[in-house]
């Protein structure tokens, strides 16, 4: 109980008063001994998943490279700062300050990693006003979805914060249908990817990739080290499978027998997102790798029949495939941590008890982001806000000066 | 007293005999407990701000991005090592050895951060022998200039090293400045960007704005966590605004409301550079906060209006647009410094004292560094050097083989 | 003794049932008294090398970007996982159970590397399976080697490990020797590096330089935390010196004065390996500048004259000069070591049995690498794996897919 008050913003009440040298205003999460503590690394590590995983992934656009990586960084920003003041809310009320630690700017940070997840749905078809609307929009519905959660049912949060995924991708998708474009069943002209744009994203996906483990155990309380051992194993193990298996289907499903790079960037981190979504449940090696195996199944067979298959059925264009990078990966980790549950459980009622809170979890993330991602969607859909036209979508030169282009020669 | 004698170099006298395995040579700082420790992911994060943030911040640059990448590593290592003897000489004359540890090497690269800047200000106008040579004479300007500081005015050694930012524009100004070529006013044929370099610059960009965190708390004594945590979370919460505030000055000074890529690289690292100088002042998160903005604003106002006009009206032709990137943040930085230790100083002599020394630091300072850049400015501008042709400016071909250079097709 | 147990794989027995949860199924090192632990970020360090600097080391080839970055992170997974099962065959047999831990998977990757050195020298002219044959043939001769090396001659686990560079090396040459194909002498027409394709080489070269401190010291005892500080400031004077006597021997050697970028970004990893493979010998600093420096000139002049001369005079062609990268400087270690090792020895009884280990040492890892790189050799020489002809060699176009590839305007 007493971790959950810690970990929580709006419950957070560690007194700066007792920092060593008597200075107040910072919440030196580091000198008390009951709030878990978050290292610097560990900051580092998810910054630089937030800032240049996120932001590189979708360079893979040959036109909209700088738009993918420089709006990423603005919307990460404003996100972060808005969760901050938006978790303060009650200590403000309380105190009259809000606190500022280490912990609770990563907690934003990995806040507003939900409304970069929804960026990747709706890229390239919107202007830089309609994504600060949506970063001041998203942060504050997944900070309600948090607290409604913890409030309601005492989810833990760490648990909490890893439904960022699914809250994302449910709330993009929702977005970008609602946002629907006429032509887009044709495609958009500028949406392909040359052979150095690939590498960018390759880039993008393999930091992602790489600090997933960090950011899968950056909330584990470091008072029981091991479990943060665990987690990061736990990752690493089902990332890696998650590569081989990504690779390996990405070729058997192809035609042709070859391998397409941008459907591998986005597979290869789907142990991560569902292992993270399971993470308090798994234990054992072994279950940590058949998640991963059979997240990465699911996403890219989503990748490969299911993105097509929304965007002409349901008028639902997802332009980094969000769907099958995040939402069907965090529903499977979501399911592997009700079956690993019940599985672990000897007494039936508790089994059953587990289920129906799991499973009320899920339901309250998915309709809260399916009502404020429509909510959004309406809002953003306004011709007021001038979104770019057509012909002008995923492409730099709408937002970008260009003085010196160099000329090919 | 006792913690400047141990972070600067030139007094440092740690024993090694203490060494646990009586082993001598290194100067073990981990062990003793006097000198601060340097951690190996402190030192790690620096190192590549300093070869990769630095080197790649440069490679917008779209015919010379070997020379701003390789270049940059090749300075680097000189100016480090060179530091690394400069910096033991005092040693060397006590005791005949000189003491290498991860702190002085982490200082000497810190040092040697104060010769890449002035390169931005120098690049793709000048050859490697040149950039030796800069290396060469700026890295013991820069330790005399620390010298200077410490023995006249007892300057603390975390606020003496992060001079190097005003020390490093100042002198890469006057250098370009004697450097001046006629013709540049036309602005260089080769000096622009396309899609690919600026989103090589946004890599080093990006690098340089995640690990500025670490740079501005790696010199903090470790035996005040907290107040590291407190550099880290201003310095975080600095950029985060910075990054903000670039993208909007950016846009709405624009005439057709495009933001442009290389002012927006440069400026979201303003808060980090103006952050660092004042970092002993700033307790307050909206005090980093407010400090971020308005370095920003600098900055972004800098990059547009005061860089064509120095070369207009200065002949000072600015590659990197070092002046508004460190430079007036640097300035900046020192001035926020000023208001807060006396907004902070109950007493009026003591207030009155420390800005009559805080003067002196800059004038100290800035004279040091025009002085120096000056005098190497007047060496490197002999015809004997050899230095590009105008036409032969911002290209590789100058320097670099290409035996096998692809033919586009 | 103790020690030796618990670093080789083969003889961990670490008990998890003392875990302080009472959980088993992982071996929790960080908590016992007796392994050594590794950090999440020396992990994280390690895995950045192996993930994205050998990733993108190879991807100067101007079409095979995709593969040389994507292969390479299946070949790194595929082999992780491999190794790490055949590093836990002994403790299978005991008590029916691998043990899995932060430790063992970086033993794991460490091994892994072995076979991505190999990679470099055929990268380009095998197809996807024969790399996994590869890699499931490799690592086991790789763990087979040390395992001999620890059971015949009880070789330290820190130095057998170190000497992958020289394994992999050999066993990739032997590979591409065997795999000759005609009209190689005449050059492959797609084996060219551009502007662009340069950059991102340097990007891992870079992620090579940043990192391989923590790569040599990871497996240092963190008991001794002066150690592993020595180990890492070794390392960095090492590569320091190389980055510049790379860069001043390719200007040196060169005809028209010119540095070669590829050249330059092999042999500025010289010292590392070189350092990593006598680290245990080495403490003071000049050693490693010295070793630096000879190894970057062996290197560089290897890369220039050995290069074409194995091609022209072996029918032996080295994509990636693992010759002179890993190979050259490895040995030059090996051999710095014996010299280090005998200099600091006052027994001259002593220093010949020294001697006769080491020679020993090297004879046994050169003659299982030769051997096996052999016989892997001439299974995948078989026309039953159906490699790439000629003119689609260094070509992405043969495995990925390009739907949506942009037209050049």
């Amino acid at each position: 109980m007493n971790r959950i008050r810690c970990v929580t913003p709006a419950f957070c009440d560690t007194r700066t008063d007792s920092a060593p040298d008597g200075r107040s205003g910072w919440c030196c999460s580091c000198q008390g001994s009951a709030p878990p503590r978050v290292s610097c690394d560990e900051f580092q590590d998810v910054n630089v998943m937030v800032v240049l995983g996120f932001g590189f992934l979708c360079t893979f656009l040959v036109r909209h490279g700088f738009s993918s990586s420089g709006f990423n960084l603005f919307v990460a920003t404003i996100a972060t700062q808005w969760a901050l003041i938006l978790m303060g809310i009650e200590s403000w009320y309380d105190k009259r300050r809000i606190l500022v630690d280490l912990r609770s700017i990563l907690v934003a940070e990995m806040s507003a990693a939900s409304a970069l997840i929804s960026l990747g749905a709706v890229l390239g078809k919107v202007n830089p006003v309609q994504l600060i609307l949506l970063a001041l929009l998203e942060v504050p519905a997944f900070i309600l979805n948090e607290w409604v959660l913890l409030s309601l049912l005492k989810v833990r949060p760490q648990n909490n914060i890893m439904l960022l995924h699914i809250f994302g991708a449910f709330f993009g998708l929702t977005l970008t249908w609602i946002l629907h474009r006429k032509g887009s069943q044709q495609g958009f002209e500028k949406e392909k990817f040359d052979k150095k744009s690939g590498l960018f994203s390759m880039l993008g996906s393999l930091f992602l990739w790489m600090f997933w483990p960090t950011f899968n155990s950056v909330l584990v309380d470091d008072r029981f080290p091991e479990r943060k051992l665990e987690a990061v194993c736990s990752t690493y193990l089902a990332l890696a499978v998650s590569a081989v298996t990504a690779a390996s289907v990405s070729v058997l499903s192809s035609a042709r027998g070859k391998l397409n790079l941008i459907q591998m960037q986005s597979c290869i981190l789907a142990g991560g997102v569902a292992v993270g979504a399971s993470m308090t449940a798994v234990h054992q090696p072994w279950e940590a790798m058949a998640i991963g195996f059979t997240a990465a199944v699911l996403s890219t067979t989503g990748f490969k029949y299911l993105k097509s298959h929304m965007l002409l059925a349901f008028d639902c264009h997802d332009t980094a495939a969000t769907l099958s990078t995040h939402g069907l990966p965090g529903l499977l980790g979501w399911f592997a941590h009700l079956i690993l549950e019940i599985k672990n459980c000897d007494d039936h009622t508790v089994a059953i008890r587990f289920a129906v809170f799991h499973i009320c979890t899920l339901l309250v993330t998915i309709t809260i982001s399916l009502t404020t991602g429509a909510l959004t969607g309406f809002l953003l859909s306004l011709n007021f806000w001038r979104p770019p036209q057509n012909r002008k979508c995923f492409d730099d030169q709408a937002f970008w000066e260009f003085p010196h282009l160099a000329v090919r020669k």
